[in-house]
């Protein structure tokens, strides 16, 4: 169950994606304009309230920041790896996978996702383990394109780009230590991205399958672009080479 | 003055960039594992250390969530117009330099300061008025990068905009409605790259002011990337364009 609590993030979360919530639960005696907001947007939205005392509240979300609201939201529907493939957009030639080998936080998921919807790929394929699964801030930094794009997690990295392999995709991954620049290559076919984490990289087994590596120059003293970054240039520069 | 508040923001502050603390403030009879932490990492960073009354810290950050514990910070020092003309990377034959028209949230800047230069650009000019200065969530957003790259604020864009035409730039505007792709131009000669507000895009009369508009073709129903992802995927295009 995914939990948003305080009182912007409930407002902001019933404003921008209300069908993200199944319930709004408020602590007894709370009041105010702020809840006012609330209560005027779930019954907007058609998201049932429930009063509760304050117990009930921490018991559900402990130690946090909740201001005595809190919105319960569905879990996230993942979509399968064979979803991903079929959903080629019909602007494109080809097949476009991204998959992220540990992306950790939430929120860059959600800036990929965001990134991966906008320039036209197919979809996410991220790890069960180790790595951020699609959240409330996923969702709210995805800017709403978590509910347009899907995204499959699968329980091993390494086994998924066989089998992409096996139905006609060629692997690249981003590795700030390639040699190919990443406008040297021409992408032709079905493509799968791998990203690696913020900070560490690709993993040396999944770098290992990959038929490609290619970088993005970097002429600054901070040696990283941010994942989404990373991810926007990179799929440009191959939409680039399939639209000429 | 910037102020940090909270224990884990300091901690991660004063880890990530302990040149930024001019003093760590700490309300007295605070103690446990968290503010042993901190005390150490101002100590290796030789920041000094404060403890004071509850009030005084109230009165330092006032309604903040502060858990007795306060980082003050310098202020962002500016550079001049001129500082960032004259800041070209050396692996570039021209000057690249970009404006933000208006960008609101601090983190959005902070990432556009990354983007730019883990890419190269010679820096970046905001206005005074109604946009992100660069606060300590833009530093933090920037992962170093807002201590090495120029940043000058100026009080009328469209007037720095006359003054780099002068200075031999040709000026380019992002703007979703453009006819031209970003892969269509050559960008020749020096260019300063006007991007919009997040949701807004560029007002009015600065968009007058640019020589050439141009867009990133967007394929999904979420129509516009982050900022700093525009930004990263236009620059890597420019910059593509001046390697060949």
């Amino acid at each position: 169950m995914q939990i948003t609590y305080g009182v912007n993030p409930l407002i902001e979360g019933l404003a921008s994606r209300p069908p993200a919530f199944e319930k709004v639960v408020i602590a007894r005696g709370r009041g105010g304009v702020e809840l006012e907001k609330i209560l005027h947007l779930a019954e907007k939205a058609g998201v049932p309230v429930e009063f509760v005392g304050r117990e009930a509240i921490e018991k559900l979300a402990p130690k946090s920041v909740h201001q005595g609201v809190l919105g319960l939201g569905r879990d996230y529907d993942y979509a399968t790896v064979e979803q991903v493939i079929a959903n080629r957009h019909e602007k494109n030639s080809h097949d476009l996978v991204i998959m992220l080998d540990g992306v950790a936080d939430p929120r860059n998921l959600g800036s990929v996702i965001r990134t991966a919807h906008c320039l036209g790929a197919n979809g996410i394929v991220i790890p069960e383990n180790r790595a951020a699964s699609v959240t409330a801030s996923t969702m709210k930094a995805s800017a709403g394109a978590s509910e347009l794009l899907p995204v499959a997690r699968v329980v091993n990295l390494v086994r998924t780009i066989a089998y992409l392999k096996e139905a006609g995709f060629w692997i690249y991954g981003a590795d700030a230590e390639a040699k190919d620049d990443v406008d040297s290559l021409d992408y032709e076919g079905n493509v799968a991205l791998v990203m690696g984490s913020e900070g560490r990289g690709i993993r040396p087994l999944v770098l290992k399958s990959c038929d490609f590596l290619v970088s993005i120059p970097m002429l600054g003293r901070v040696t990283s672009l941010n994942i989404s970054v990373a991810t926007g240039v990179i799929l440009f520069e191959i939409l680039r080479k399939w639209r000429r």
